[in-house]
């Protein structure tokens, strides 16, 4: 049932012609090096997985020799289980001196770029470097992902399209035997995880992998951010389920909403409005648009429907390493589309007192169309998403 | 079997308190307001609880007159079910202006205080008003509790404890049955976060609440933020179980190592230099004392067992809206010792190959001595942490 191609982490080969390619960028622009501090470049550019919290890990590219990756104590032994030879680790957070300035410090006086920085540390650290420049270079990199990206993120995809199918097939007899949201998405998660662990644990151990996700029935589902509760839907509501999956660090999100018996016009009406603005993303997504024009195009099914008023957010976002990354199908990205780019298509209608819809799938771009790993809903129109309490 | 002072969750006086003794500052300081961006102060001084994420979410507080609370549109019914009357949206991020600069213009050309802002941003933020400081005032302001908040702490904690009172009695029939430490760690969380929901999700529904852990075995001891995997435990092992309780958003911790068997002499001397640790960390916790001190005197017992080459990390952090903040039992922290605030106590060793010991309580400064509110580790010293499979 899965891909029949095996995905493997992604290795030191790939982490060398990622630091290349940086290498290219940062010797134009006219830098010795760059000093990553963001956990999703950090990971992006060596592997190295962590999670971000008040202690720093900084990762160095120069542009002639090799990386340095500087970590806390507490991660020395993770670090150097790592292909990066040259480890060197601060005792502890804060530290007399700041972490951030000891990895400045360590690197010496050079031109040096930043990817990030906290605000405070900024002129101390000017003082103690030759240059230093706040740059963008390592996402605007991140933006086009590598054919081994893609593989992880076509097969994130499928889990979190297991997900929703396990959710598909089990509401009834959750919901008829007195179950709520909370385990409706017990069921679908568990489901997904337990394929996912199976499939991949063992090979993927030491990159992040797992899925989550949310269910939202009834006026819940106009809270697109609101807390799965102890709900137990009722016949003749929707549901809207969202789903994230991840795979060697890469992110794929599939997402639908179910309509729990025969739906009303009034549900007609959204649920054709969704599909409409979920087709238009997909024929607006072409190489050499812009992507706020991509948004824009995409909501337009939303207002003509006369639901411009339910929209909350944008149609969708990049998706990589992080959940949510630039680009942005927003209003104020003029980000050009580019084959390899990876986003969520997510049309939304929300209504407050009344009910929630939302689908989300993963598209990538390819040079004469879009991609979508995400099969649930592309084979599940509406009509398939009707489930009988 | 829990408290009999029913906790409830913080609501608008002492929202209001808060931000009138942050005004005092803000007066005394210079300052027009404050912007609060930084996640953790924007719920400490309004209770909007919400995670960060790329669509930021501000608040200001001007010396004179009311709060603003600026988030997407995306949070407008959330942030309209608060207490602060004035809430203003903005449609998308990134949008043509970034959310950061609309705030700081909605705000008007007035002297802003910031707790953190993009670095990126900066220039462009000083353009827009008369004066623009980062200030960490808020964080300082965090640093004491009040009882409210205290209140909240103590209560966290007994459900943390719950969980490792779930593990000491669990373990030896989980191992027994095949189980691994997924499964002993899927016990305590059950228990303790069936607890927890039982007796306070109703009241507490719009706060964070939730329980969170670990446990490591054998030689993955030793990995301070290793993955929780499914290995089994073998009699002669130690087992690090450490778990996180929130509630209203507050947090505590209580950890245990145990022992699956009768310790040796190798095992008994770490044993005993734990609890001489965190001994000497609650003698030392005293007004007046500066937290690299107190963090100096106790890791000293564990250095003077020979066992300084095994140490990772410091003693303890500050806890609160945060699960780590600020101030730091820690080398370079010279904040003052101050009654209300709240630490872990969490003395470690590591042994990379062999295995780990790590016990955590939390920590609550009074005038004339430590409160402790995590119980397992005052009530269980090592003897009774032994576990026969």
């Amino acid at each position: 049932m899965m891909t029949t191609v095996s995905p493997a982490p992604l290795a030191e080969p790939f982490y060398r012609r990622v630091q290349d390619r940086l290498r290219r960028t940062l010797q134009r622009e006219g830098h010795d090096g760059l000093l990553m501090l963001a956990t999703g470049n950090v990971i992006y550019a060596t592997g190295f997985f962590h999670s971000a919290n008040e202690r720093p890990v900084g990762a160095w590219v120069p542009v002639d020799g090799e990386p340095i990756l500087f970590v806390p104590l507490l991660e020395k032994e993770n670090a150097e289980d790592g292909w990066i030879a040259d480890v060197r680790t601060y005792d502890e957070f804060p530290g007399v001196v700041h972490p951030v300035l000891w990895m400045l410090g360590e690197i010496g006086r050079r031109r040096v770029a930043v990817d990030t920085l906290p605000v405070k540390l900024l002129d101390a650290a000017r003082d103690g470097v030759a240059a230093l420049a706040v740059t963008d270079l390592v996402e605007r990199q991140r933006y086009v992902k590598e054919p081994e990206e893609l593989l992880l993120t076509r097969t994130a995809a499928r889990y979190a399209d297991l997900c929703l199918e396990a959710i598909l097939s089990g509401t009834a007899d959750i919901v008829r035997g007195g179950g709520t949201e909370l385990d409706i998405l017990a069921h679908g998660m568990g489901t997904a995880s337990a394929a996912l662990s199976r499939d991949h644990a063992a090979a993927f151990g030491r990159t992040k992998l797992g899925i989550t996700g949310t269910v939202h029935t009834g006026p819940r589902g106009a809270l697109p951010h609101g807390k799965v509760i102890a709900r137990r839907p009722s016949p003749g509501e929707t549901m809207i389920a969202g789903i994230g999956a991840s795979l060697g660090g890469y992110h794929a999100e599939s997402g639908a909403t179910f309509v729990l018996g025969d739906p009303n016009a009034d549900q007609r009406r959204c649920l054709d409005a969704m599909q409409a603005s979920n087709d238009a993303a997909i024929a607006a997504l072409r190489p050499g648009a812009a992507c706020t024009a991509v948004n824009d195009a995409a909501l337009e099914p939303i207002k003509a429907a006369g639901l411009g008023d339910t929209l909350r957010h944008r149609i969708g976002h990049g998706m990589g390493i992080e959940g949510h990354e630039a680009p942005w199908l927003a209003p104020g990205d003029v980000t050009v589309v580019a084959p390899g780019m990876v986003f969520s298509n997510e049309p939304g209608i929300y209504r407050p007192g009344i009910d929630g819809y939302r689908t989300i799938t993963s598209m990538i771009v390819g040079e004469n169309g879009v991609e979508v790993p995400s099969r649930f809903i592309p084979v599940h129109p509406w009509e398939k998403r009707v489930i009988t309490l």
